[in-house]
């Protein structure tokens, strides 16, 4: 290893460290542990250019042991990532700061992805890889490989533990990513312990029974062996690769290397003096690197840089032979393409007549809007059937077929969420998921994190009450819908029929910075005379009485029609029936709108809804009331299970006259 | 294969296609594909005692492929299992019946587990092993192997596609559970199609790579080759086995079986005939089962029985010699035990004097508890230094260290709460499990679980909202507590001081039928004056004014102290602060207790939460207002953040003033 090799190796552990300890706060272990096979990485194997961090054909990098982010924050830095100054690491977990304590996707330039619950960020690899391999058989030509990158993810054992991480290799194995390649950190040790206490399994093997190439690099250290490494994992085009990288937690820090107190807490002063002492490192003085190293790595920059201009000659020179390509790639990567799409699709939007089930419904959006949105990508864990989730004609994803627009995720919903994730954050793919809308339960972690990076990912929810009927308890809703209602920056629609259904898909797939759920049912549902685009402002009044009202009606999805219906056996109440298929869009309307689809003045009011009233106090106060479910469902035959909990017209009327 | 066992084979597949198709709705698949296996199990090697489904000593059987719940239904009735005529199998999937679509625990006897999420059989077989290896540590004595049983689980690809059970089945392989023998119905198929489009791995490498004993059926109707691994599995005495049965789903029914359509719907009167036909069957007529078959499995279940007796003489003979050991017994299995260890325990609760986060105040909680309590066992995915889930000086549970009450999960939030959840399904123990509180969204799936079967487990919840600081947005909870709040038979406390944090403990060690969760801080909390066990009624007036108030602040946790805080700012208004740790609990107080606290008169009303505003409508109605976090946090120290997202005592007076 050359002298200024090790420099800069250690630039990036001298900076983790004096970052951690300024704030009093983070995780040494890994940036000190993983600083070489980063530095090779990032120098001697990635494209990237720090002169544009949004080069469409870089190679990806996510940092999946989020906690490591000051490993992230000094690459960045030292390779000439404008976003980061040297004051910038100084205020490393600061409020405000480009710093944060986790990496966070849209507030520091350079990162890929926001990381930090273990696992996550394996599942996003996964996701973008599968989209530039599926972007590489749309636009690439013969001599013109626009679409040519690799997607690397460094994680440790946290992230190996994870079931996450073992669903999504799992796919990423049978799929062949051959353009993902994993480093594995391993070094033997987590908050607890030891990881003999709760880890012994071999990972090699699970990850060779996942259909990766596997390859052991014995020092973490080795400069040349790690190169070597992923170079193999280079040179293998029909595999996924993993490389382990067998690191010591803390590495250069002479009290704490090896051990769990390396993992999540500041060195202490002393050990980061002993630490730069240990190094040979020239100064003692904080956040000190030497101008050589500085020098050395815009070099590094600089030519990187030339491989960027490289393709940018070769893209034009595509554009120029293949001009409906240049079109087609400006569609993929317009963030107004869902708009143009259903402006140009003929019936988007299409007044339903008949009874008709939402999930029927949304399965019909989408294989009318299919052709005008050709970059919509997606698929189902295992229940595109039930989910009606399939693009007739358009393909299955899979090793052999690149260009399948349909995805199979395999009973995968947690990794699924994450894919979908990985595949929009990849740029140029509009993604949607889907399952039972009980195994939201599954999403929810990765749905928090397209929340907080906001990611316009859409989730197809079938089934999405009692009315599953027979599958009984396990498979019946309750508070799934207070769940993501809950959750900061997420829309969830509960449609009516096909109108509304229509304007959830519209929501979902204009939007550009907020996820969108449709909570979809297995039964039929009646049109509403009385439904419109108004859905898109999340709640509207349906079916109106003359003059204000002395009683309202709130209700989403199949209750609606229950809750009209009461309003036509209260002949002597004036009754307005308000659908709220989306609280959170409502919430976002002005005040004076709120105010005239629900009158403060109007105290009497019910909330109908087949899922748990969790929420519904903040419309009804403390005056109304709600027909809503109070506990779990039961095993038998739907309607007959909405009569038991008290979802009949009959029902909703007496509770109003309760009032 | 005798004709006699072929005919019993039979009528497991004829009385679940029978069942299946008088429901018109149901899962054929699995009963059909694994009847013979599970015959050969039930008949042959599993110790069960139909006439006495609670003995302790049974060998537990777990049908984590729920959806196939009528191959349990029908082995439960033709065992002889007093709970299930064969009008109970004929009202499969209705309401109210004995027989729902998923098995049930605590519905149906003979159940162990109640199962439909994929995975979560496996996950929970895991925790049933890892309690027998205690339970027989703790009470096996020589010649006395009082505690000695096998744990089976049976499930299918969508079962090994989860994370859950990678998760689950990698701790197993950790800790040697040598008891565990897992059946993999491997037919190839999935709702989507055949497992090759999403699962082409190797799966017996993986699970060798688990640290497994793996072994192959080829036939899954070869009786004696399913025997022999049986065998094979209990015979290695280091290492959990994984079984893998070639089945093919839907085998006997010509037209349906290796095809997917097989899976999930009833195969069709003239398909059920067809299979009728084909297997021989001696009567068209439905469920029926010729006198000769029940006489079969008569003999067997009488066989059985003499197990059990053998059993119950040694077990009297070792609590006349170790009587000691009888008393100990006794408390293990006491639903009391709970209750009478607090009354023991002469510390327990103990008013706090100084600041001190709750979670340490929780751990010392655990400290104190523990020697009264013999049977808490738990532990953290990987935490446990964080969330002070340790019990001092109890050792931790590990293969060479059976009697250790301290689990290392690993980084693995959904397992964890499943092998929790199977724990307690097991008996003997009370278990507890912990992490992070935004990572309770991992934990939800199986949470679910935990409140549909009424399993109390107790669920550590640390890092509670913005006070987290430093590790930022990814770690610090937002809407995971209406989350909670709003799953049914779910208790979730967030106590302010010490005395709450005894009271939170209280509830969750004595609760029978709900599971509890503790959402602690990491930061401290002063000791409130006013807080008192009234905190077992979940909500309570900490600090009252003269007469009746005229504003009621609610809080609950590190916000109680801001809400006094408040109210001394408020010194023209009559303000009353009302601490709620527990909302669940509030609800089920009586309408006068509820009233005493929250006056409906009055409705100037503020709730001060350092979470989501969701759900606090129904205290605050339309006329009050929340001072709760609106979107998701941010990296920095804890005080800077609570003073940038408004929680100030002066914004909570202006709020106040504001109304």
């Amino acid at each position: 290893m050359s002298n200024i090799d090790t420099m800069s190796v250690n630039a990036i552990r001298i900076l983790s460290a004096d970052g951690i300890q300024k704030a009093k706060s983070g995780h040494p272990g890994l940036p000190l542990g993983c600083a070489a096979a980063a530095y090779e990485l990032w120098a001697n194997h990635m494209n990237h250019n720090p002169a544009d961090p949004q080069w469409p054909n870089r190679d990806r990098f996510i940092l999946s042991g989020g906690h490591g982010s000051m490993l992230l924050y000094s690459l960045l830095h030292l390779f000439g990532y404008g976003c980061l100054s040297k004051e910038d690491l100084m205020n490393f977990r600061q409020l405000n700061s480009k710093t944060p304590g986790h990496p966070e996707y849209g507030h520091t330039v350079g990162v890929e992805a926001t990381t930090g619950p273990l696992g996550a960020g394996m599942g996003m690899a996964v996701g973008m890889a599968m989209a530039e391999a599926h972007l590489a058989a749309v636009f690439n030509k013969e001599n013109y490989p626009v679409v040519d990158h690799y997607t690397y993810v460094l994680g440790g054992d946290g992230c190996m533990m994870e079931g996450i991480s073992s669903e999504a290799f799992s796919l990423a194995g049978t799929l062949g990513l051959s353009k993902l390649i994993v480093l594995y950190d391993s070094n033997q040790i987590s908050i607890e312990g030891n990881t003999d206490i709760a880890f012994t399994e071999n990972v090699q093997k699970r990850m060779e029974a996942f259909g990766f190439q596997t390859i052991t690099v014995e020092d973490g250290n080795d400069l040349e062996a790690i190169g070597k490494a992923i170079e193999e994992a280079k040179a293998d085009t029909e595999r996924p690769s993993f490389i382990t990288i067998k690191t010591q937690i803390g590495y250069g820090c002479p009290a704490k290397q090896g051990k769990a107190s390396a993992h999540g807490e500041p060195l202490g002063e002393e050990n980061v003096l002993a630490m730069k002492e240990n190094l040979g490192w020239p100064s003692m003085e904080p956040f000190y690197v030497p101008e050589e190293v500085y020098d050395h790595y815009r070099k590094i920059a600089d030519a990187k840089a030339e491989t960027e201009a490289a393709w940018q000659v070769m893209f034009a020179a595509y554009c120029q032979e293949y001009p409906e390509m240049e079109a087609l790639w400006n569609t993929y990567h317009d963030p107004k393409a869902g708009e143009k799409a259903v402006e140009a699709c003929p019936d988007f939007w299409s007044k339903g007549e008949k009874a008709e089930a939402t999930r029927n419904l949304s399965g019909q959006v989408l294989n009318r809007i299919k052709t005008y949105m050709p970059n919509l990508i997606g698929g189902s864990a295992d229940l595109a059937p039930s989910n009606k989730t399939n693009m007739a004609d358009m393909g299955d994803f899979s090793k052999e077929n690149r260009l399948g627009r349909n995805l199979h995720f395999g009973v995968r919903e947690l990794a699924m969420t994450a894919m979908g994730n990985g595949m929009m954050l990849h740029g140029g793919l509009r993604a949607y998921v889907a399952t039972f809308f009980v195994f939201s339960d599954y999403t929810k972690p990765m749905a928090r994190l397209s929340a907080i990076m906001g990611v316009p990912l859409t989730y197809v929810f079938t089934h999405d009450s009692i009315g599953v009927g027979e599958d009984g308890p396990t498979h019946e809703p309750i508070e799934q819908l207070a769940m993501l209602r809950a959750l900061p920056n997420f829309h969830v629609f509960r449609p009516c029929d096909e109108t509304e259904t229509e304007a959830a898909w519209y929501a979902a797939l204009t939007s550009e910075k907020t996820p969108t759920a449709l909570v979809l049912t297995r039964q039929n549902l009646t049109p509403m005379p009385g439904s419109s685009r108004e859905a898109l402002k999340g709640g509207y009044i349906i079916d109106d009485c003359q003059g204000t009202p002395d009683v309202i009606l709130i209700a989403s999805g199949s209750e609606v029609e229950l809750a009209v219906k009461a309003k036509a056996l209260l002949t002597d109440r004036k009754v307005r029936v308000v659908s709220m298929p989306c609280m959170d869009l409502f919430e976002e309307q002005s005040d004076e709108y709120k105010e005239s689809v629900l009158p403060k003045a109007v105290r009497k009011r019910v909330a109908v809804e087949a899922l748990s009233d969790f929420g519904w106090g903040k419309y009804v106060g403390l005056d109304g009331a709600c027909v809503c479910m109070t506990g779990f469902g039961a095993s038998g035959p739907a309607k007959q299970l909405f009569d038991h909990f008290g979802f009949t017209a009959e029902h909703v009327a007496e509770t109003v006259r309760s009032l």
